[in-house]
């Protein structure tokens, strides 16, 4: 038998891990599950792919609205368009959320889902992380991925429940991390029918639906799951109540396995958690983590490597 | 080898679904689509089960209206509750679909959803139909239960979409179909969440979320399965749009299947299409069929039974 998980290093991390794998699927056991209420939910940003400097949709905002504006006087000479175009980035900085907000929404409204997503596609087939030498697809956790194909190998569905555009997840979800559309859970804005030249197609509105963050999280997962999770992985507040549903939750009787990525490797990945603030800020979950019995998976410690393929590829090669 | 659908009769009904799924699940031919594209989508009232006279669960909301008012002075004194607890069923039929609606919200918002969901539970091991001599959870048509077993054992996903509440139908659902929680889409209210003695709920709010009939459809399916369906079954106006996104949306390149359940046989379920009003109404769709290239399943035609079990049970015995 291959070894299981063997980008983590051996300790009580990798132990929970396979420990509560172990007890769910143990037939014999009083605390077996059967396969259909095995439900694994993941965060993306942070948790399964690389988060920082920002998140890898505000990258794809900003390349999307720099064309966009390029090609629009009018919104060329608008903020926070502006800065965005001529590469003040602190300027953009300046304007704080609304302004990243505006962006997305100029950016991810008004055409199809299908124009959004080639888009996407597009877009991903060249962009590079600005410090991490590498596509941002290949900035994905070669310890998390090993930890899907473990649970889904043992019988367990694996659902993605991220605060970033469902439709920019389910891109590259099934490729990446085995996890096909219907079983990607993200932010979505609203929606409606639309016949051009005969064609139905569905157009996004300008109008958020729902912001799959903090309390929307267990909600979004009673809505699209209908089934208590018994695992979930998250890197930050945002995952907090996510992750306190899943331990404490009803609905099934069943150990749980609440497990938090804590980014401590500044010299392979970054090092971030309380004092952070613009994504992946890690404080009141990590208060709670004891007392839920949550298992804190510390990268520099935890993880033999981050990201698939050679080290060489990694950050410090790049600087 | 077994016969594929034994409960349909031969004719060119089930010869369009056998040759459609044998086109998809072609390796070597031209119209072969990948396992994680055969997506099909079925409405559920009037599609997998029976919606005369009334949807199932509007009698679940009659019921648990009832048992509420007869607890409750200041309910059982107001419309339509009063004239529901004395039995003026014709009463409550004249105030109309708001009055249905309230009672819908009445009883289906307010508590939690695993509250609910025990009360659908309860309800239906008990309840049986006004005038067909079975359970609610038996008016389930047998050719359908055989298309979705068919489907899966040809590798598609089957999912529900339909425009009865998602927590009311994956009660059932897993069970009667064998169709999971996650792949049931339905009509939904607001949700939030609440810590209640340490214990994390969602609770249903009395706003409706998504009524997904009509152009809602569409717009469901790309939200929750972000995938196009290459098969599509319905028997109404309602699944209008649905079945025009199938057959005619953009995303997959592959031959679809459009189909529609006509109910025409009054002796053993019910006849109803054009005329109808409240629910189960065909008539546009009808119309656009062959343009369109759907099929209509003609229930006295080409079913040889409608219920599983033995025919005895069937409407004419419980008259």
């Amino acid at each position: 038998m291959s070894e299981v998980l063997p980008s983590w290093n051996e300790g009580t991390t990798k132990q929970a891990i396979v420990d509560f794998v172990t007890r769910v699927t143990d037939e014999g056991g009083s605390d077996f599950v059967s396969p259909n209420r095995r439900i694994a939910v993941f965060d993306n940003d942070g948790t399964l792919w690389c988060e920082q400097p920002l998140p890898v949709q505000v990258y794809y905002a900003f390349d999307a609205a720099k064309e966009k504006a390029s090609n629009d006087p009018e919104l060329a000479s608008r903020e926070p368009f502006k800065a965005l175009l001529t590469g003040d980035m602190k300027g953009v900085s300046a304007q704080g959320m609304p302004a990243i907000i505006e962006i997305v929404k100029e950016t991810h409204t008004g055409i199809t889902i299908k124009e959004y997503e080639e888009s996407v596609q597009t877009w991903l087939q060249s962009a590079r992380h600005p410090t991490l030498d590498r596509p941002f697809s290949e900035l994905v956790y070669q310890p998390m991925l090993e930890v899907l194909t473990y649970l889904r190998a043992n019988g367990f569905l694996t659902f993605i429940v991220s605060g970033g555009s469902v439709e920019f997840m389910r891109v590259f979800a099934e490729e990446t991390y085995g996890i096909a559309p219907p079983q990607v859970i993200g932010s979505t804005f609203k929606t409606h029918l639309e016949t051009r030249d005969g064609i139905p197609v569905i157009v996004i509105d300008p109008e958020i639906d729902l912001f799959d963050d903090k309390a929307a999280k267990p909600a979004a997962i009673a809505k699209y799951i209908g089934r208590q999770p018994i695992a979930c992985f998250g890197n930050s507040d945002g995952d907090r109540e996510m992750l306190q549903w899943t331990s404490r939750g009803i609905g099934v009787d069943a150990p749980r396995l609440g497990l938090i990525v804590h980014h401590t490797d500044a010299e392979r990945e970054f090092a971030y958690d309380r004092g952070h603030v613009l994504s992946g800020k890690l404080d009141e979950a990590w208060n709670e983590a004891a007392d839920y019995g949550w298992v804190l998976a510390d990268m520099k410690r935890d993880w033999k490597t981050i990201f698939p393929g050679a080290d060489a590829k990694s950050k410090r090669a790049s600087q």
